[in-house]
């Protein structure tokens, strides 16, 4: 950010009064513009034992595989997102069942959130951003070629809860990529 | 938005290719400003049967009783924001528990997450947005007097879980305050 959204002038890095992070505020107007992190929403919606997946027709991760989702636009519910961002990334349908997995990623002030769904038919294509919108069982997951680390939590987390017959809330953190690691967040063990 | 944060020339609302929605897009160099939910963490932080309540000491609603919680900043977990929020509203540390209610206020296009805590000792104070932090119980809560609808929601749902001695995460989509009405999230019946 170099200019004030709105004046127009340029902003400078301070720490406005009674707070104690550097914002952008702006030299003329004093507008203090505060940056935020975004929500990601999407699904994980299923036909009989089938996982809706989508190969991705558009940076980053151009060709590999995701599940349909995508930026919260303002004045929608994260429900509303999922349905939305199903219907715009595979042209499908869907019945939204509860949260499925909340997902930290603090080092790209990011939250990805995905509910779980069932498709409603099977008429379905891929949308623009997509290359191909297919129904996976399990064994044809392509484990290599999944685009996101939270997309891989969130299938992992899917299969294991089904194996078990117990879905439930997930909730992590992802540490930055170079340690890899996959992180619980901080909840106390009395909990 | 009236300016281009990045290049200072003016923006103009249009449809950017490939999207459906008017955004806020640079005359000079085509920078698009998408604008995107905030969103809000805090705790209900328990210390034996009584909860931490906080006065309000800004607007909106400067009088008024809510829990400690405010705006997540980037580079932060959800998790870390509410125990940021705990420390700066009402000076107290505590041991942070699952996420408890995560509410949708999209006529604000904002996502309020209220996590479970408890604290870890008595020597808390208010902060510089707070007139006074108070430990309540049950019957103390100043019904009347809450700042906020996400704040009663999870108030209720608090001590309607604590009653039946089962806690849950509780989500639920708040509509325009002319309504008055909560309404539960599109989760079909068959999940
Ligand atoms: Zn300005
Ligand atoms: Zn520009």
């Amino acid at each position: 950010m170099n200019f004030c959204s709105h004046c127009g002038a340029p902003v400078s890095l301070k720490v406005p009064p009674g707070d104690n992070l550097p914002r952008h505020v702006c030299d003329q107007c004093g507008t203090i513009h505060y940056q935020n992190p975004k929500v990601v929403v999407g699904a994980i919606a299923t036909w009989e034992d089938k996982i809706l997946m989508c190969k991705r027709a558009i940076e980053p991760r151009y060709g590999k595989w995701t599940l349909p989702a995508g930026f919260m636009e303002n004045n929608e519910t994260t429900g509303e997102a999922a349905l939305r961002e199903t219907l715009e990334e595979a042209g499908a349908r869907v019945a939204l069942g509860p949260m499925f997995t909340f997902v930290d990623i603090p080092h790209i002030s990011q939250i990805h959130i995905i509910y779980r769904a069932e498709l409603l038919h099977l008429d379905f294509q891929p949308g623009e951003e997509s290359l191909e919108a297919v129904l996976m069982t399990e064994a044809e997951i392509p484990w290599s070629d999944i685009a996101f680390r939270s997309v891989d939590y969130t299938l992992r987390s899917f299969f294991d809860d089904r194996r078990r017959d117990r879905f439930e809330l997930h909730t992590t953190s992802l540490t930055l990529p170079m340690t890899g690691l996959v992180s619980p967040t901080t909840t106390d063990k009395k909990f």
